[in-house]
């Protein structure tokens, strides 16, 4: 007959049994969180998956179409971080668990998990007896072959993401216009976002082991990628990014992001570029950011914010915009280049503003191909960027 | 015949024309857009009348309920603010006027109103032409007379509305108790606040020079106290405070601050708190607003916000709360003093934090009277301050 002490006894009805360090957990719970959404039709996904094992502890948040994966190592740096007792693995309730470890009161966290699959969290004088889900129900993340392999520091990802997602369509008439869509041919990444009226273009160069690396029509949820910046810290780590047919996943430290891709084809948006001009202005962003800024004051109530734009003979710039009921605004901006015709021309100032947000340029560049015709916007100080923009009719 | 040179035919034509500094200018207007409500049915109130004379300018704002008067004048402390060239008045839709202001380029604003109301802001290279309306439709603020005037300094009055109006009812079905019951009897202001589940009242002292003052049955609306609370610097200068029979007027530094007082008679309050104490405890403030607001996680989902509080053998309290569908948490509350009997009791965290939060007192005292009673929660060290809650039947 085998003999157990008390002790031996208690561990074998624990499931799981683990002690954390509070912040890593409330970060890592954070991270994941952002993943999952409350209007799941899937019961176990509007929980936080757990799982202990004797290298450290994993969390797991998913709605299907974006899965983030986070893991808190046994040790980092020497500072021990997770104390495993016995391995396991539970789903919590995310909301209200990522309340809980955010509040409880003491730096460390005890998590004991039942027989019944109620979970116990004890932190000081606190504690808290939560129903578990059943961790077999939970689906699995996608299985990534490395194939497709390249990378970029996550400052400049952050800055791509930032320089293109604000672009994208917000209706869903269109469904792909609501990704962006990346190519990569000879060693340059190409980001493009449209949504029909304006249309954002990022290029970078990346990193690759993979020879000869070269994908397009590579669409990401703009969704996905705001998701994925509000995780990422502003740092120069490198983050590995994996390219399949229907999935990208993002590797950073700790950390995995999925992403499902945007089926459909990518309109084709090289040929959409003029590449002539005919009136070229030159202007300080900041003075033209301000200016349109001041003129939707009085545009944005007609919720068309239209602003006209009209070249002057002393060179400068003048924006106007009207709301019969409420009153004009009138804005003299200095052109410090100016080349080509005169041009009278209307369009939506708040794309342009939002493009302006972006460009990280002291000065910008507009070439304009005529009152009916798309114009490009640039910035002046460096070429891995382009703005797009159709003007708008006002008669 | 008159001969008039041009610049004199010119400032004929205009109504009302000065310059000012734009910081002065948009404080001022922000102050008076807090009484503004875009849902008045008087077209005129969605309006800020400005009025220019040559001590100043004067902003006003109102809802009816709220009214608020901002002056600034032409120098103050030796600085010029507004240079005046014609004085006259108009009244500028409230919204976009304010949002101009904020985004005018330069430091300093001109503003011109031509013969048809139609007035001109300058600033830079940015003119706004703005519909105006008629000021003289602009209704009159309450003339009140400096009877029952007292004062108190502008932070103590802050700590008072802070430490009372969060305790107002929000419902409309007794009206009266939208407010905050002032009264001053012997030099004492008592200020009362009740939803008929909690009651907050506060005491401070007051100033005056008006020989027995004495009123009762003042009741300020929560909403307007709120208001004023924002407008007001935390700085120790005096305000002046004078009550009508249907308005209450704050008079500080270069701000009037109008409300009406609401109809009715505010319900005896007084013999509501129990004197004696069957159990008393000392608490530490912090340690049990935190453990309340852990408990709260489990109970907010069913939107009772029931926590149930347990005297235990040892001394200390058990505070726990229950969802059956999610879970349960325990929290154990060291007592610092423990008199009386034993006692079980269940009430609405959510009112227990909101006083704890504002009772700026590292221990408190509870008073029970038996699980059915009100109890009483008094700061421990200072004795201007009493807070009263009903308990809640669990069965």
């Amino acid at each position: 007959m085998l003999q157990l002490t008390e002790e031996e006894m208690k561990v074998g009805t624990e499931k799981m049994k683990f002690t954390i360090h509070r912040d890593q957990f409330v970060q890592s719970v954070q991270h994941v969180s952002k993943a999952i959404s409350p209007r799941t039709t899937i019961p176990v996904l509007t929980g936080i998956k757990i799982e202990a094992s004797f290298d450290g502890v994993t969390l797991t948040g998913s709605d299907s179409d974006i899965s983030i994966e986070s893991f808190i190592p046994k040790e980092d740096e020497e500072l021990q971080l997770v104390d495993i007792e016995v391995p396991g693995s539970i789903v919590l309730p995310a909301r209200v668990f990522a309340e809980i470890v955010k509040k409880l009161p003491e730096s460390t966290i005890e998590v004991i998990v039942s027989d019944q699959m109620t979970t116990t969290l004890k932190s000081g004088s606190s504690v808290f007896n939560l129903n578990g889900l059943d961790p077999e129900e939970y689906p699995r993340l996608p299985e990534i072959e490395e194939e497709n392999v390249f990378k970029l520091p996550t400052d400049l990802l952050k800055n791509i993401i930032r320089q293109t997602v604000f672009a994208v369509s917000t209706v869903e008439t269109r469904p792909i216009l609501t990704g962006v869509n990346w190519s990569i041919e000879d060693g340059r990444l190409t980001c493009t976002a449209t949504d029909s009226h304006r249309l954002a273009m990022r290029y970078a160069k990346v990193e690759t082991n993979t020879a000869g690396l070269s994908f397009s029509n590579v669409v990401i949820p703009g969704k996905s990628l705001n998701e994925l910046n509000k995780i990422l810290d502003d740092q120069d780590e490198w983050i590995d990014i994996i390219v399949t047919d229907n999935q990208i996943l993002f590797k950073a430290k700790n950390l995995l992001f999925f992403s499902r891709l945007l089926d459909g084809n990518y309109p084709a948006t090289k040929n959409m570029i003029p590449t002539q001009s005919k009136t070229g202005v030159t202007l300080d962003t900041k003075k033209f950011l301000q200016a349109i800024e001041r003129a939707l004051l009085l545009s944005r109530d007609g919720k068309n914010n239209v602003v006209n734009l009209k070249t002057m003979e002393n060179g400068n710039l003048e924006i106007t915009s009207v709301t019969p009921e409420v009153g004009k605004v009138t804005e003299d901006v200095t052109c410090l280049e100016f080349t080509g015709e005169e041009l009278r021309i209307s369009f939506n100032g708040k794309n342009i503003i939002d493009a302006l947000r972006v460009i990280d340029s002291t000065e910008v560049k507009i070439d304009f191909t005529g009152a009916m015709s798309p114009f490009v916007l640039k910035p002046q100080e460096h070429d891995y960027m382009l703005h797009l923009f159709s003007p708008v009719r006002t008669y």
